[in-house]
């Protein structure tokens, strides 16, 4: 095992009618609230009136900022920033799924930077404040109620950076699965597909002794794998529902990750698909992983026979196991289908004319300052641009 | 699942030479320290004159309160608590295992308390603020240096009690697992229980739904099962306490009891053996726990079966799943034999003579309040009673 340094402060809020306390529960911390959220689906479903409601009954100032897209832009981010500035707001409440809470927290700490806030995505480097943010969320997905972390496009350049840093964890997360009920389906099934990747990338390690993290992994992908077809066939299976929101926290947070080296590749090579593409990130994980998956597991056969036996529940002869791996991607692959999601770049509307360049800017090689992705295995611009041609149509 | 409320905001610093950082890292927090331990065991291993440098570097002054003793004593948390008042001190660092890390949480919220800090651990209430309490941790079992949990024993009134509130819990704890190393066995065993027993407490439930934290709690049941002979017959194997050490951690922050009733009979039953005997919280529960399996089992079958498939690894016929069941309980108890711990209350040098005083204090009967304890299934202090006595001696 590594060292580590895990610190996730994050209040975690759980359960049915959780959400009518936000106003009691930020008054203590806020003077001006901004309301940060997407599209009017919150409204459609009455969360919107709820928290109005709330935030109203316990004298708590607000300002609104709504229209946050899929694949936050860089664009409202800097209207955030301004609104917050102007208006004096000490605490950003996003509601939503993960692209309102990550809009959320490029605003929180770009009030405080001297600059424009793109450059930390762009190079790095450390914040040193931010304002807190909090949580309602409407979609269990990307893990932001919990992590440090947020990934921010750049319309203009087609760039999509994350960035993290521990100013970044929520100040607390309400999660009330009721309010998963309506989803559609296909970003039920982009959620599960992107919370399963948030463990694969952390799961598939050269780290040795590793044996609780490990378990919690193959805990989480299990549990996943288990209720995501419940809520896809009932959307209104509320303890189905519980599993896959409290797994999807528990899947970004970090702890089950600790210790060990972590891969990544496949978010990497997603990026640069939504960047350009504007897809949704977990169809996309969806169609790179399997072929990531059977890319690179000769390398790393033992890891692969782990998942396939351990996760996915493969049986069979221990003497041949690339058969057992290659079961264990096939059943993978056959959820995925289950739920809805697409396995080939065709099926995203992605074609071949602009592969070479992905796979380019992934790697840095476009900007003449390639290092290879991935923890496990490392992938070169022409290892990226082999794994996208091998998903280009069935 | 239930509803619930997660907040553990420890920063866990883990792995080797991490303690060499505590000056560092407690100087921006911190004016003056209370340095608080127990034997002079870690004067021996060099751990203390290591945390002194470390301070000193720092320019960070310090006061010392050694002698904590096992089942810590209220007399030396008043003590404390003087000290820290006389000599404005505004962080306790505790250094050693869960005795030195409670009695400097008493000592913590003691500094705030307006009047005896006892009365909080007899009488419940809230609690508005404590000292921030950092951690060195050398002993794990007690998963102190995540809770925010404390144990005291008024050795005057032969009362052992705890007390929980997020104030207590650590700003931040260190684990280096090489810190273990010198660990006496019964110690390492003691420890492997008390660890389990976080666990179990939380595992036996009649929640329904509970599929993600079933999982962690499996998974980490299975790493201790694993890793605990391995210290104990390697005390050196830096890797096999590793997975001891954070899976001590893990055991209890609190996330794998999320959602779920727990239990906690267990935990009752000891806290009166050891409030009159002094005897390791370990050891007594290691007694206790099989025999408490083999007296509630019966009634909630399904809850066992679980239990002895998942984390014993027992196979046979569902159609007598009793019989899995005993196998499952008999594996653990030779597992604990492994481990060197007692299987009778005679081991532990406990007559007869105070079996029903000890049942009717557990219970609350003894002071005119009885209330059944467990949450899987309610015990009243004829069921300790006949619990303490089905193990009384082989």
């Amino acid at each position: 095992m590594q060292n580590f340094d895990f610190y996730s402060p994050v209040r975690l809020l759980f359960g049915k009618g959780t959400e009518q306390q936000i106003g009691e529960l930020l008054k203590p911390r806020a003077s001006k609230v901004l309301l940060h959220y997407g599209s009017g689906s919150i409204k459609q479903s009455g969360l919107y009136g709820a928290v109005i409601a709330s935030l109203q009954e316990s004298g708590l100032p607000f300002v609104e900022l709504g229209g946050v897209k899929p694949n936050p832009r860089l664009s409202l981010v800097h209207e955030g920033i301004e609104l917050c500035k102007q208006e004096k707001v000490d605490l950003i409440l996003a509601v939503g799924g993960g692209s309102a809470i990550d809009s959320a927290k490029a605003i929180a700490m770009g009030v405080y930077y001297d600059g424009d806030i793109w450059s930390v995505y762009e190079q790095g480097g450390k914040i040193d404040r931010a304002l807190p943010v909090a949580v309602i969320l409407t979609i269990p997905a990307a893990g932001s109620e919990s992590s440090g972390d947020t990934v921010i496009t750049n319309e203009k350049k087609q760039l999509k950076y994350g960035y993290g840093s521990p100013h970044l964890r929520p100040l607390l997360s309400i999660m009330n699965p009721e309010l998963f009920f309506t989803l559609p389906k296909n970003q039920i099934a982009n959620g599960v597909a992107d919370m399963m990747s948030h463990v694969f990338e952390r799961y598939f390690t050269n780290t040795m002794h590793t044996d609780l993290t490990d378990g919690l992994c193959e805990a989480v992908l299990k549990t996943i794998i288990k209720n995501a077809p419940r809520v896809l066939n009932d959307p209104q299976d509320y303890d189905a529902w519980c599993e896959i929101g409290f797994s999807g926290t528990v899947a970004h947070n970090g702890l089950v990750g600790m210790g060990r080296e972590q891969d990544w590749a496949c978010h990497g090579m997603e990026h640069e698909l939504s960047a350009i593409y504007d897809i949704a990130h977990g169809a996309g994980l969806a169609v790179l992983t399997p072929a990531w998956m059977r890319y690179v597991y000769k390398d790393k056969l033992n890891m692969f026979v782990q998942f396939a036996v351990k996760v996915m529940g493969v049986e069979g002869s221990y003497r041949d196991p690339e058969a057992i791996v290659e079961e264990g991607i096939a059943r993978l692959s056959k959820f995925f289908q289950k739920m809805g999601l697409p396995a080939t770049l065709a099926e995203l509307g992605i074609d071949s004319s602009r592969l070479e360049l992905m796979a380019k800017k992934a790697t840095g090689a476009e900007f003449g300052t390639e290092a290879p992705i991935g923890g496990l295995k490392k992938l070169y611009w022409q290892d990226v641009l082999t794994i996208y041609k091998s998903i280009q149509t069935k």
